[in-house]
């Protein structure tokens, strides 16, 4: 495949005030860069895009440190080898990078990862044998500890890290009963095997979710905030374990909502219920755990008995729209831009 | 010791509405209950006032069943066996025991504790060596965790449970800074030798805490809750800990405070600070932890490592009015109502 003779890529225009916009993000071009000694000059195969990347774009500290502006947009990438100034790969390597949103861009050799194209699809080393694979796993098993019968609610089910806590609850002997956001997405958690799928779009919802759960919520996997949250909370039994991976009902406000204040209602609910709410990123766990999640779950894969689905948008022209989508529960499946050619499938 | 012909005893005569007011209470005469085969006639020598106790006050599910209207209330008490029906107990001892606002009741001898008076002092069953110290004991180590050189902050500090937190938090190596109301309180914490002690009705109190934490703050041990908590959580560290073992501000409120809505901040930097917020009851860790709980502390107690204060007040009589001012912070070390003589001491 021959090289373009630039690089095209996504910058940080400015920061965003409420919901991101076009005029937050600029195309261009710009020139191909070079590898030094020890680096490798990439082609991105497929950026993965993820909610965290709104926290970034403001200025504000959050998990991770702000996104700069006028450079390039970050992002989890796989990538061709193009050219290689170190022994360890060669031109035509696949490997699990981090360019960003670029078409091109040059790291250091010992920062990326070669990945087999015969073990398993490449895409999925941003996606279920990936960071959010690995987000569900860790903070499912590390904080959530599902015992066998207990039930377990996941939000945003149908997302890449939802939809693998609840098969990876099942597979551990929980129940797990997954919310979503329409009837396909509901459909396709029923054809997973989650114990009940209910739509948190439903005016019904709350009623739904008290059936679902009769023996009340042993452990919530948070992704989303807001009114699932709310419907949650009453439901937790003594002693529920509540790992907060996300809150993506609120990445656009600008203000706190209006009152009454529920903090104290949420301060009670964690004494009187012995509760346990904890926030976490997957990378505090990757010394410990990750290599029995990517053993365990490349395995579970193999055997059918953990499935994924890919929401893939072709160009990098199109990332940022398909980033507002996925802000707003558009996606359907772990979110993917292809920027170039997947030649290994 | 002579026995009166009558039980005094104080039920709970209507849930309160905000406040308890003396309305919620009658004090009565009853008859002297009778020990059956196995149990014991005692005579209450000290009872232990908790903030617990207005939980329980409340219809609404707690963290224990809601008290029974007409029934005496509960509460630990310190006890002398007047008469035995169990080869265990002999009149004369000394015992734990659960007998509530009156001041005797009939126990199986199985369920009550026989205490050694030449051990420790006896009020000290039902404070820093009872329940209070142990939930100081659990709820900092199995859930705050502290590491040597972390800032532990712990708010009404010069209670039973606080005092004995900043104690244990220094035994361990860790930075202890006491959260009190009033400069005696904050004298006696300093006596104490916690690092920092601070006043939070003073008008700088944010800018105080931010003083005495510089490094943020690890572990917050909560038991207040309202502004404490509120100046405590934007100078939380990433990982900080936060047992939750009770909420005194807010155990009179009605409803929900006026807006704006702040369990979005809250949940937001649990996310973004990777928290652990953790309600807990005491009892939960007894079979694991009570007996090294016991060893500790009675020689951290006789080394003179670890310090307590009791404040006594005299007559069951005056208990309604001496728990009324414990919700509002005016008690000053661990609350007891001398219900009969103590000949112990």
């Amino acid at each position: 495949m021959s090289t373009p003779a630039h690089n095209t890529r996504v910058l940080l225009a400015s920061r965003p005030h409420g919901e991101p916009t076009h005029d937050n993000f600029r195309l261009e071009t710009a020139p191909m860069p070079e590898p030094a000694e020890g680096e490798v000059l990439l082609r991105t195969i497929y950026l993965s895009l993820d909610p965290y990347m709104r926290g970034r774009m403001n200025d504000a500290k959050s998990y991770a440190a702000p996104a700069e502006l006028n450079a390039v947009m970050e992002g989890g990438t796989v990538a061709e080898v193009v050219e290689s100034r170190d022994d360890s790969l060669r031109p035509g390597d696949i490997v699990l990078s981090h360019l960003g949103w670029q078409s091109h861009g040059v790291q250091a050799a010992r920062l990326v990862r070669k990945l087999d194209p015969q073990r398993a699809p490449i895409s999925t080393a941003v996606g279920v044998l990936g960071m959010p694979g690995f987000t569900a796993y860790a903070g499912l098993l590390e904080i959530g500890k599902p015992q066998p019968g207990e039930t377990v609610v996941v939000a945003a089910a149908a997302g890449p890290v939802g939809s693998a806590v609840g098969q990876i609850a099942r597979l551990r002997g929980a129940r797990a009963v997954g919310i979503a956001g329409g009837p396909d997405k509901v459909a396709w958690l029923q054809e997973l095997g989650f114990d009940e799928a209910l739509d948190h779009r439903s005016p019904t919802f709350r009623d739904d979710l008290k059936a679902a759960a009769p023996d009340g919520i042993d452990v919530y996997f948070e992704n989303v905030g807001g009114q699932v949250w709310d419907a949650v909370l009453p439901r937790l039994n003594t002693y529920a374990r509540v790992p907060v991976c996300g809150l993506v009902a609120h990445y656009n406000e600008t203000e706190a909502p209006d009152g009454p204040d529920r903090s104290v209602r949420l301060m009670t609910s964690i004494l009187s219920k012995s509760l346990t709410i904890r926030g976490f990123i997957q990378n505090e766990f990757t010394k410990a755990h990750y290599k029995d999640f990517q053993n365990e779950v490349s395995t579970w894969i193999d055997d059918g008995e953990l499935r994924y689905r890919e929401d893939i948008v072709d160009g990098l022209e199109n990332a940022p729209e398909a980033f507002f989508g996925m802000l707003k529960g558009k996606n359907f499946g772990k979110l993917l831009v292809r920027v170039g050619d997947d030649t290994t499938r």
